[in-house]
């Protein structure tokens, strides 16, 4: 698991038309950790936790924190399937409606494309100082264009001049150029991600919710508001992409690359 | 004093609808030097000097230079109250229609929140690497949330990211993180301060005051306008949030918390 | 030769209306190379080169590696005239049109004012590591202010807080501070500039061409909509600036302050 990232959830915000990016649940972004190893050290009580658990995705809240934490199980990588992202929102909605749960902890391991987003939209990020993890957007590599809100979600991140580069060629980043560039905000040891994460979230926890998620909302609704606005345009505009026998052509062929490299 | 703020005065823009933020006088900023302490080998000739002083702000305009400085004195924090923010006011406005002012030094001690902003709206801000001294836009912390222009502000000068995170968690930034992360142009000791500030400005003052000026209105009056354009509104919403009973909680608690570090 | 700028030509997106900064050409920028110097051993089989000359650019076209090249020759100091502009339109339009073309280098010496905004407009600048060559958008210290589009671009290319400091002084960056604020991409030893143009450029080409144009559309093409809608204003409101006695006298003084240097 090379990345954790997390993020307080912002409750109480819950309008007509919700969805995973609507005002109330788009600001959220999660922490999952790895529950096996969750060492009792971090003062835990096993008592308090309340898991509760689906075919892909491992959700384990801790009352006493007020702290979820999620864990993608969809071997062998992850593969952000329908499925897969079907029960992302639905457990994320669980939690927003869930008064006890303040902060949300989600643990991917490689983050190419949208692993990389789902890594952007939550409030901090913490890499496993390994050279094998990387992340980006790497989608002109696989001959089609990232969507114009990931694009807009890494210039808000890394700025305007690194997102450029960083889109058009495609960029996987190692951790120590992650960190460089600001794509992540620490690297740590492997066999620290998990606690410097719970960590970090005790320290973004010691703010009053109301004005830490009034702040969240004033710096990433336009962005969010502009993806809610364009969605269905998008979403035809990138099925009409995709579909192109020449499009499919480049995904075919960047697929039997893969392949070799494997080879 | 730990931190001092260089800007070139803007003149010859006044408008209609003239006010601290208007086209004409918003951009400027001002550094504030210790006449007391000001040494002669900078080489003010003191017959040049016009000072004119307020109750809680103390303005020395010299005439050679054409720089006027403007030290708060509002015992013992140099708290912003309405009474300081109205005697700043109409001193920037009297050195904005003196013809022979061309830059304003304004000197603060500890920056948060209002004083933060303050530094942000001046060209250039230099700031005593004693670590005693912080500087941030730290509302959060208060249970409020900074204003969109503060926001607007903050983005303009250190980034989106950088301010989100600041934002959130309401961040005061020690010199050394401070001018890491762009806050601050400059950390320098702090007898070295001030002479750093007339230097620089003189550096300013090389280019002709028009193109500095039309530049500068570029850069900064989208966001201005921004500003004057949701003014009143911005102050109705403020009202509202600071008068509800969990706000005034909140704000209650944290001065008890101030209270009780200082015991 | 200071500075090459590499970008690979976005082609096939040509549409009515078009002109140097129309959605096809405007996000094309060139790196130009010595021909003359261009050592054999980077491989470029001389028969396949398809060189056509003008008066002031010079323009080799390599057929195996579909990478043309121009250089600007307006000795002393390359000049940015409207004869060398509308050579340089009309060769980025040839080659626009030339479906062998997938990328441009443009080399330039100095780069302050319009030939900086060459390098802004280009996907990457390489800058000899020479302290003799310069890079920025001095206007002001000319007592002219740079267009809404310089600032724009350069905003884009190094951050909102930098380009407002550059802009204000009109500053000059050496490679070494180049560098640091990211106007400039990387910095080789002189002899190494074009070598390294090069290796970059077959880097960017690994990406497949419509998703790379796609990306960069996406993320320039704002900017560039932006000045074609206020094209016209633009002009007119700097030939009534230019022509204005102050600033011919602004303009007259700069350029006695630059002869008194020489002698």
């Amino acid at each position: 698991m090379a990345l954790r990232v997390v993020s307080a959830l912002k409750l109480g915000l819950r309008g007509p038309g919700s969805g995973l990016l609507r005002s109330g649940t788009f600001f959220l972004s999660a922490t999952q950790h790895r529950l096996e190893k969750m060492p009792s050290s971090i003062g835990f009580p096993v008592t308090s936790r309340r898991p509760f658990s689906n075919h892909r995705i491992l959700v384990d809240m801790d009352q006493t924190l007020g702290v979820a934490t999620m864990k993608l199980k969809n071997p062998p990588v992850n593969s952000l399937s329908l499925e897969l992202l079907t029960e992302f929102v639905i457990n994320l909605e669980k939690l927003e409606i869930d008064k006890s749960c303040r902060g949300v902890i989600l643990t991917s391991g490689a983050s190419p494309a949208g692993g990389c987003l789902m890594a952007l939209a939550s409030d901090y990020r913490i890499m496993a100082n390994n050279p094998k993890y990387t992340i980006g957007l790497n989608e002109t590599q696989l001959g089609i264009v990232a969507p114009f809100w990931f694009k807009d979600t890494l210039v808000n991140t890394i700025g305007n001049r690194a997102a450029e580069h960083a889109l058009q060629q495609g960029l996987l980043f190692s951790p120590d150029d992650a960190l460089k560039i600001g794509l992540v905000d620490q690297i740590v040891p492997e066999d620290k991600v998990q606690s410097t994460a719970l960590s970090m979230m005790s320290e973004w926890l010691k703010i009053p919710d109301h004005a830490r998620q009034l702040t969240k909302t004033m710096i990433r609704g336009p962005t969010a508001h502009r993806l809610l606005k364009q969605r269905e345009a998008d979403i035809q505009n990138f099925v009409s992409f995709i579909s192109k026998d020449s499009i499919q052509k480049s995904l075919h062929m960047y697929l039997k690359s893969l392949k070799k490299q494997k080879e």
